[in-house]
């Protein structure tokens, strides 16, 4: 805790007086590797509900006080500070309602957890950095039933910060895997008898019937495997390669493409049709 | 152009020196109302090929300003500043991507221009305000064909900024509708023989079958009225009264809601199952 204490010391508006940042860069101070910044009230009392993060320090306002269950309060001690002291330690954008948290990385889960076709559907990412996307799938993973997010080790955001805000406690409830090679990570889940579709604008093949080919296929739903690549440049040619079927989200003729967490939201509305847990038959 | 020019002679960082701001707020000059800063490869080129946008100073880097079609030029000739110029204009958290145009607000049309049934889909905004979450919406609308976002007054966010950025152009080729009384409006459009689906958590029949349902009561798709209301509160009770049939978009378990512009996007795809120009028979 002796960081944070020097933290809370600390002028307020001190890093203000520093020399000029440019728009987007982070303020609050520099933590070391594997510790962030989670905020939000979401974010926050997810986190600390979850067995599997280490709460470092909580930093919440007299009312944000109020909604911590006892077993969080048993986890760790909060702070009560004023919303300004808790701006202060966090990157300029954040809107933290009151709550901010800091905590150690979650462990990612190894790919072979993940890897067998009953294990649930999974949702891979194929060098999207964006926090707000990838916070906005971590949520819809959860709401349709994902069993992980499967991501590049050095090409993904922390789940920390803006993900874990924009997945409003999902990042805590939805395991992420971190792999070396995304084909090569595509060619496992296929030998496992998983189903792989690559989302791509220019395929010929719909969305609908690709969801069908694969559950008529493998004859059940978990086993799918959905592919989503960068909005500007879509998938890696090598990504798109080791899929089973590319896939297109049929659009009008004004559109150009979708919001790749929009995107995401409907192949997992797509595929969950077919999940028994989500709509009885 | 004289307050353009005042701004340029401004110190860069001159903003920095004054009181302490709060997360969130803007800096930049104030504009007068109506007018407003879009910024963004996308959300820029497209604002300079929109008739119906007045562009008012257009602020360009070098390599920006290689990307002008001659058409825009004709409109309004660029500004080319360095970057860090570019960013002193707008909002902290702006990625402007070297584009900045300051224009006049786009008029709303007139709920008239867009109550027949045969005039297309039409998505409802009730009480959302998150600029990220309208601007995905606009880009979804286009994507699959809608013809308008109906938002009330009062509540809805100016369509500059962050709603134009997050829409990558399409907020310049959706229409968008303001109204004084949501509840009113959707009265009227069902007097037009139009069906409102109001999207709701907790409504006992699902999207898919709500979309059936209003397809066979009207026979056409470009009839449908998709209403979203805030993701904390949901539809207030007056609107969803006057709904022709609540649904909820089918989700697991572990779930508790969706980002507001995945649920828009999901319902829009829904709805366009039904939508020849999209998915032809």
């Amino acid at each position: 805790m002796a960081s944070n204490q020097r933290n809370t010391s600390k002028p307020r508006f001190a890093h203000r007086r520093g020399p000029a940042r440019q728009p987007g860069q982070q303020r609050g101070e520099s933590l070391p590797p594997g510790e962030g910044w989670i905020w939000g009230r979401h974010a926050v009392l997810a986190a600390l509900a979850n067995p599997k993060r280490t709460p470092l320090s909580l930093h919440l306002t007299r009312n944000a006080a109020t909604e911590l269950t006892e077993e969080a309060r048993a986890r760790i001690a909060p702070q009560v500070e004023e919303p300004g002291q808790i701006s202060a330690r966090l990157p300029d954008t954040a809107v933290h309602q009151g709550f901010a948290l800091k905590a150690k990385a979650l462990d990612p889960e190894p790919v072979q957890a993940v890897t067998d076709a009953n294990h649930g559907l999974l949702v891979v990412l194929d060098q999207i950095t964006d926090p707000h996307n990838v916070g906005a799938i971590f949520r819809s993973a959860a709401a349709f039933g994902a069993r992980a997010l499967v991501m590049q080790d050095r090409k993904s955001p922390p789940v920390f910060g803006t993900v874990c805000k924009s997945a409003v406690g999902c990042a805590e409830t939805v395991a992420h895997v971190h792999v070396t090679n995304i084909a090569n990570t595509l060619e496992a889940f296929r030998e496992a008898g998983r189903f792989v579709i690559g989302l791509a604008g220019e395929a010929e093949t719909a969305l609908a019937p690709a969801v069908e080919q694969g559950i008529a296929q493998m004859g059940r739903a978990p086993g799918l495997v959905i592919v989503l690549g960068a909005e500007d440049k879509g998938l890696r040619p090598r990504v798109a390669d080791h899929c089973d079927v590319l896939a297109r989200i049929p659009m009008g003729p004004k559109a150009e493409s979708l919001n790749v967490s929009n995107a995401a939201a409907i192949a997992l509305y797509e595929a969950s049709r077919y999940d028994p847990r989500i709509n009885p038959a």
